[in-house]
């Protein structure tokens, strides 16, 4: 019989549940993944698996049984919880009874040019929507870019919010997280990547401007746009057309715009 | 001195929060919008604004000074309310102290084509999710689209979710909600609209298909896709290009990049 952890004052259970927090992501390094299709994820990811925690419920399934039985082979430690220690441990409205505790990687800038394809990055300058970043990196991945880079003042990539939203994409290509605009700007003149912003102080239009060839495009904030900085060094500027009485499109939206044209554009080398 | 709601017995308070629950918008006809945005594009809107709660602080900014001067103007009935009151109908994170109680408007099939515009319409079949619905209205919007079409089954359009994502697009261009398929089919044929369904069931990709003069496209549920009914029915197929490990897209990305890719295609009579 498979002994049941039943006390919400258990340590592994109170670290676990601390995990929501930013603060404790970043002491601990880890993060939670929740659901039986993410648990499938972060099994073929090559992620480090730590822990995974479901209820005695989820267990019954067959989905949830081949992935304990995978997670177990990557020497993830596994605990069946009950289901009042599981709520409290849960991110979601609507449990699966299954969640991974992993280990957090952290990818370098280098990284980026492993697989050999041509640079195609999006640059998130302060995106503060976790649906938002999410995705962002869904339709990145989705596109063929080759990775993501998260500067500094963008929402906690590894919140459970973000990750959901990214329907699984974090584990799909690289992505650098809270790094510092000057390196990444260093990185593109180093390895002549040519830096598009989108912004309104332009008068062309996504389609007029050329996408091929090594490419970074620059989202910025919600409310505020791109920084000063990314609009001091870009070397195209391109916007999306209004032609009705909109103000302004959600930045998720833009970038998918923006990626799609880039793609059609690139179409032949992709 | 101004009299003040302070009592959550009250009967305009209790009508008032009765509208965070779609049962009670049906009822009674209304919907509330929140935030001085908001507010002015209900001024200038045309809907009918019934009621204007705002607390006393809110009241102290110009800009509600001027709203509430407006809105006056325009017969709506004008309550100050205690903070604990506000809290109590509000249905935003940081609420700003200022909310209107708007009438529902009905619009026809037969508005649609009301602009003289080309015809140019997006489907909604069955999307479920509040921030989806809103933000292709958004994105419909700012593309230039003649109408937005829900059909039966799609997240409520007087939903304070939907309201918000659409940043205001509700009130700028013609929305038929809850509309039944048979319907919007026949008016399509009767008005020799072309019908372009989303779906991964043809070779086509969004850019190899035309999709210039009059055109409806139809977007599915977030889980299912779009239904066998709209299937049956489509003049053209398309789906868009996925080059990474990406299943799918959000249904807002894809509705953003078709709408994009038609603009462009559209753009000399747009």
């Amino acid at each position: 019989m498979i002994e049941e952890i039943t006390s919400i004052t258990n340590p592994l259970i109170k670290m676990a549940a601390s995990l929501k927090q930013k603060k404790y992501r970043s002491e601990l390094g880890l993060f939670v993944i929740e659901g039986i299709r993410f648990a499938e994820e972060a099994v073929t990811s090559g992620w480090e698996t730590e822990y995974c925690l479901y209820t005695k419920d989820a267990a019954q399934h067959d989905r949830v049984k081949r992935v304990l039985s995978a997670l177990r082979e990557r020497n993830c430690r596994q605990h069946q919880v009950s289901h009042s220690v599981y709520e409290r441990i849960s991110d979601t409205e609507h449990p699966q009874g299954i969640l991974v505790i992993i280990k957090k990687k952290w990818h370098d800038l280098s990284e980026l040019l492993v697989s050999g394809q041509e640079p195609f990055f999006i640059v998130l300058d302060r995106v503060q929507d976790p649906g938002n970043v999410g995705t962002m990196i869904r339709t990145a991945d989705a596109a063929g870019c080759s990775g993501v880079i998260l500067t500094d003042g963008c929402a906690d990539l590894f919140s459970g919010k973000v990750l959901r939203s990214s329907m699984g994409s974090v584990f799909h290509l690289p992505i650098i997280d809270a790094v510092k605009m000057d390196f990444v700007r260093s990185f593109f003149v180093e390895h002549n990547i040519s830096v598009l912003v989108t912004c309104l102080d332009t008068p062309l239009f996504h389609w007029d401007v050329a996408m091929t060839g090594p490419l970074a495009i620059v989202f910025g904030n919600e409310g505020s746009g791109v920084s000063q900085e990314w609009l001091a060094v870009a070397d195209k500027k391109a916007k999306i057309p209004i032609y009705g009485k909109a103000e302004s499109l959600n930045v998720a939206s833009a970038t998918a715009i923006f990626l799609y044209e880039a793609a059609r554009q690139r179409r032949s080398c992709l």
